[in-house]
């Protein structure tokens, strides 16, 4: 669906720009970039700017009027940074892509204007849906290729592909692991003491949710329960070795 | 809530990329930036890329380390572009910024790694949240600002969107409090002879991203030291109570 989408630049005036834009295009799956009217295009400093995005550059579509832009469009959303005269409804970018995206079976445009002013208001009257990415009132200074960025990003979201790979984690491990850890740890803090008297209730269900909230992971668990396992063999080896000690002394005594 | 969340950027060798990002901040409400060890910093390209954002980097905090950077954080979401050997949940930004936002009554955090590798598994381990962008699969090379740029969206959206219930649980540790309990744990575990050989920074690595999932709360960061400190406490009193013996049976002998 991705493949359907255009993205117009419409009369860009710094070339790093649209370098710049390629990138973020490419970064969220998007190919077809449209340019009306560039200033200065190709230029070196958009392949810098592309850095691995070339070939959106390569194939970038050089356009002499918003029309030859829009051929077989069907729907155009516009950027649009500042409220203006003509009356249309502005929606944020998280409401309007997934509209984009239901008609992206067809060709379908993401509009911005120029560094400076915007869309004209000729080019904004072309358009389906206006969009505007919500900014800090006192600073609205977004670059051209963050806006396209954004738009991007949302556009893929709606596209569904916002899957941002599988957990990463091993296997969770199962309740009754879980369950024989807790024994384990009881039984070990009770032994070192750390357990006793009428908050041992109270600190073992703390401790219960601490770990149920990390969700423990089967590994994790064999980890944890190495550890007290340690904790108690050792303190077990001394403690006969202290008795032994004393058995020896009451023999030589 | 926007006020108590930093921007830290760890090691960038860009100035250039440092300016964007500052722009990239202040266009969604954000102004505090930390960054750690930059390559070059002040630099005349940060400014040039800032465009009005110099507030920004003229308040910017430079840190000698990460500790410095997170003193007083409650919350650390780290940005990982990649799949690594250990495990941990990855969120989608729209899922972890209203967690992180939840939080922001105090100071939280947002980390990025470097240009080129991103977070070190040392910076990851900090974290107690994982991002990572839906992206291209074929082409996953989004510029550092340009990451910044959408978190920052995110967060601006998280922020706006008011759902953000407050946290259930007590207060969160601070950044230095747990590390503390990291630092006891690792003495203790090496003393019980759990950590020793060619695994132990490993699993060192693994109970540290177990615990920073937990997001663990500033009681819980007690209980679990108060467990650590008997455990060391019992063994030191009965290795004494060993020598002890020995020396006795020595002297009796």
């Amino acid at each position: 669906m991705l493949n359907n989408v255009r993205v117009i630049l419409s009369h860009t005036s710094h070339p790093g720009n649209v370098g710049a834009a390629a990138r973020a295009m490419k970064t969220m799956g998007l190919t077809n970039l449209y340019l009306v009217n560039p200033r200065f295009f190709p230029d070196v400093q958009a392949t810098t700017m592309a850095v691995g995005a070339d070939d959106v550059l390569e194939n970038a579509v050089v356009c002499a009027s918003l029309d030859e832009a829009l051929q077989g469009v069907v729907m155009v959303a516009g950027m649009s940074a500042r409220v203006r005269g003509i009356s249309q409804e502005v929606l944020a970018p998280r409401e309007a892509m997934p509209l984009l995206m239901q008609h992206a079976s067809h060709p379908v445009a993401l509009l911005f204007g120029t560094e400076m002013s915007g869309l004209t208001n000729e080019e904004l009257a072309r358009c389906q849906l206006m969009v505007r990415i919500p900014v800090n009132p006192d600073y609205t200074s977004l670059n051209l290729a963050a806006a396209v960025q954004l738009l991007s990003y949302e556009l893929r979201l709606a596209a569904d592909l916002g899957d941002c790979g599988a957990p990463e984690g091993g296997a969770l491990a199962s309740a009754e692991h879980v369950e024989s850890f807790f024994q384990q740890m009881e039984e070990t803090l009770t032994k070192i003491e750390f357990l006793h008297g009428k908050h041992a209730t109270k600190l073992m269900l703390k401790l219960r949710r601490l770990y149920a909230r990390a969700r423990l992971e089967a590994d994790e668990v064999n980890i944890l329960r190495g550890i007290l396992t340690l904790t108690t063999k050792y303190h077990g080896e001394l403690k006969q070795s202290v008795k032994a000690k004393e058995v020896e002394n009451v023999q030589s005594d």
